[in-house]
């Protein structure tokens, strides 16, 4: 893709999402800006980046800084989000953070006409009503995670209605990958394979998730800003495969070849089934073939064998 | 009804609905609080009431005050809103207050097993896609006062959906009466009347509100708080009736006696059918018959030839 004439702000560029999203853009030609408080992104994450991109040490919550990081952008993609409210935090601060700092983005948005891609969640659906779960699916999200992620969407809509913010919501399913700042469950029995720990499975086992591998997000977020017919949409994105829990561990032990047990722990489970369907954005976004759970755990992996400091900082 | 074992909080108590509402809980025996910070509420709509309910003068953004004022409370109704937000201003601190003060009661609410009356708005339905507009219409707010409304029942459901929090949503629809702080198109139509000046019409006079008396609302809101079957619901509170905003004009001449013309203008002009079907809320919460438009509209020119000063503070 070339993206050469574009201007392009990532903000939580330093995040697990944001760095890779980066990498990819600088590849593409574009010129990056960075918006980042390293609140749980890392610098070290942009190793290798920062002489290419323009880095704004600072918070969304701050307009002057938003103000500042926006100028002379086209198209911004929104990735930062408070970590505590995905740690299920109470706290009201990180409530109105990402509050102030969203709605700071779409006002310089408006002003530049930029096209501004916000990075949601398939939190916003909650409890399953049917599988798989397509964008019309009922939004009755049970984590304020989810709530708030879907409040973004209705302000970025709204903004889109009443001072024509051209916008593309995107509904990331459980992404995993090399520099997951969040050990979500792939990763998680990654570790415990390496570490020649139990892979511990709360609850059934028969809960299922739709893993999705970093580089289909990647391609996903780069068509979006790039295709005029994906503005004013919502798109799901997914591997649109789902894998029980126990599928999943029964994979990890055997792509790392691990003799670790397998463990059924007690204790509070999320017994949902998440099949994310992934059809709209394939067909508008014009995405091919995702990357499958064997070739996303295995390059996981590799990193992971090769970088088995980096959950230890 | 009575409600003399209840203790009621309400939120932005001194303002329109919050004042008429903490009269109508007195006057059923409850124990009344009320936290305002008096921006666009006033000291004067509770005069009468001062001496027997508790005044919290403070603002819920303040997590200490609110744990206060929500001390022994068993019943929230969430009125208070920023006035700012409703003007189209797009200042962040007038969306992270409201944010930030609804979560605070929302975790006090959780605390204290309270009931929590969320009232919301009509604004979170945007452009009417069928006509009656009933619950199940999909939520496009135009308006960022729409969506701010919306983006609240949301956290009300996930603080329910997670943390057991007993909710009643409420979708008022375009409120009019005595001590309207906002002065929408009834109050408008009747000022204009009362000073002998045209009234004015945006747009082509067929767009059609449905404007409802302020004691339906009243009458929801006690009935919401009393009603077990109305927990987790949402519901629309209206009249039911729509009317143009031509008959509305005509209308307020006939109850007025009023000599002045009619003229239309050219200008911005929201030419929306907002009519609000209020068949559930009539059902589940036992709501008699609304108040007529035409009583309601004598009953607010009487009140207004009384206090022909309120608009001029």
């Amino acid at each position: 893709m070339d993206l050469q004439s574009r201007t392009i702000l990532v903000t939580g560029g330093g995040g697990f999402l944001g760095s890779h999203l980066c990498e990819t853009l600088l590849e593409s030609g574009a010129r990056v800006k960075i918006i980042d408080n390293f609140t749980s992104g890392r610098a070290s994450n942009l190793a290798g980046m920062l002489n290419r991109l323009e880095l704004i040490d600072g918070s969304i919550v701050d307009e002057c800084i938003v103000e500042e990081a926006s100028r002379g952008v086209d198209t911004v993609v929104h990735a930062a989000f408070p970590m505590a409210i995905r740690q299920r935090s109470l706290e009201t601060s990180a409530i109105t953070d990402a509050t102030a700092g969203l709605f700071n983005l779409l006002k310089e948005a408006v002003k530049n006409r930029s096209i501004f891609i916000y990075i949601s969640s398939i939190a916003v659906y909650g409890e399953q009503k049917y599988n798989p779960i397509d964008e019309k699916h009922p939004l009755e999200p049970v984590l304020l995670y989810g709530a708030v992620k879907l409040s973004g969407e209705h302000f970025c809509f709204a903004m889109a209605r009443s001072h024509g913010l051209k916008t593309v919501v995107l509904r990331v399913a459980d992404i995993y990958g090399p520099k997951n700042t969040r050990i979500n469950l792939p990763v998680q029995f990654l570790l415990d394979a390496l570490n020649g720990r139990p892979l511990k499975i709360f609850g059934s086992g028969r809960q299922s998730r739709t893993y999705t591998y970093i580089d289909d997000y990647l391609k996903a977020v780069c068509a979006a800003l790039n295709k005029p017919a994906a503005v004013g949409q919502v798109f799901n994105i997914s591997s649109g495969k789902a894998v029980s829990v126990y599928d999943l561990a029964m994979l990890v032990k055997e792509i790392t070849s691990s003799k670790a047990v397998v463990t059924f722990e007690k204790g509070e489970a999320d017994e949902r089934q998440l099949i994310i369907n992934n059809s709209l954005s394939r067909q508008v976004l014009k995405l091919g073939q995702p990357v499958s759970l064997e070739e996303g755990l295995s390059a996981t992996w590799d990193w992971l064998r090769n970088n088995p400091h980096f959950y230890k900082i």
